[in-house]
């Protein structure tokens, strides 16, 4: 038995959009397209391959999946999503540790706290 | 600037049911729960932390974020998926060098083709 994950896939109505905010957000370069107007951004580490791939039809519900990122500066990083285009989204989440937020489609993610000194 | 993906999240019905599926897929342990209901999957090589979360809604649309795994034997990883309680599903994939499937409650993820010995 052998299986491991490859990429996490996107659904995109445009996907450069997508592709390009998530590719600044992480601080890494965006690969593509192929033919079939697909993007991507390698895996590295603690990084997943990301697979930004263009679908005929919009965001409609909220993701069922979703990605949660480990900030060094929780404020920060929220204030640079937003400034790359990020929104903040009420799922509902009251006030949490985390804040909640969407790409320019509407994909939901969370910015974690950061970690104490003495959390790994 | 500083940041990481920490986790994929699945919003699940039945966690349980749902982590017990992937650790088992993956060939993993599955831990949890936590108070609220969360099970989870410690990260490792090529796999990223999953976290699965009870939350009150079904899903209702295709996911538009999916993993995508990769198998030494497609053929035999898509039969033990199935064994596991996955199940193939159409969303317009046609002929794909991909298998599209499902876990139990519905969420699709792909089993891509094998490696060739040169490719990596």
């Amino acid at each position: 038995m052998s299986l491991r994950i490859q990429c996490t896939v996107i659904d995109c109505t445009d996907a450069l959009r997508v592709g390009t905010f998530w590719a600044d957000l992480l601080g890494r370069p965006l690969g593509g397209p192929e033919d079939d107007g697909v993007y991507w951004i390698e895996p590295g580490e603690n990084l997943p391959e990301l697979l930004f791939i263009p679908v005929p039809e919009a965001k409609s519900v909220k993701n069922r999946l979703h990605i949660d990122l480990r900030p060094d500066d929780q404020a920060a990083e929220v204030e640079r999503a937003l400034a790359l285009g990020a929104g903040h989204v009420d799922i509902g989440q009251g006030t949490q540790t985390w804040a909640v937020l969407a790409d320019p489609e509407g994909n939901e993610f969370c910015i974690l706290r950061a970690l104490r000194p003495d959390e790994s």
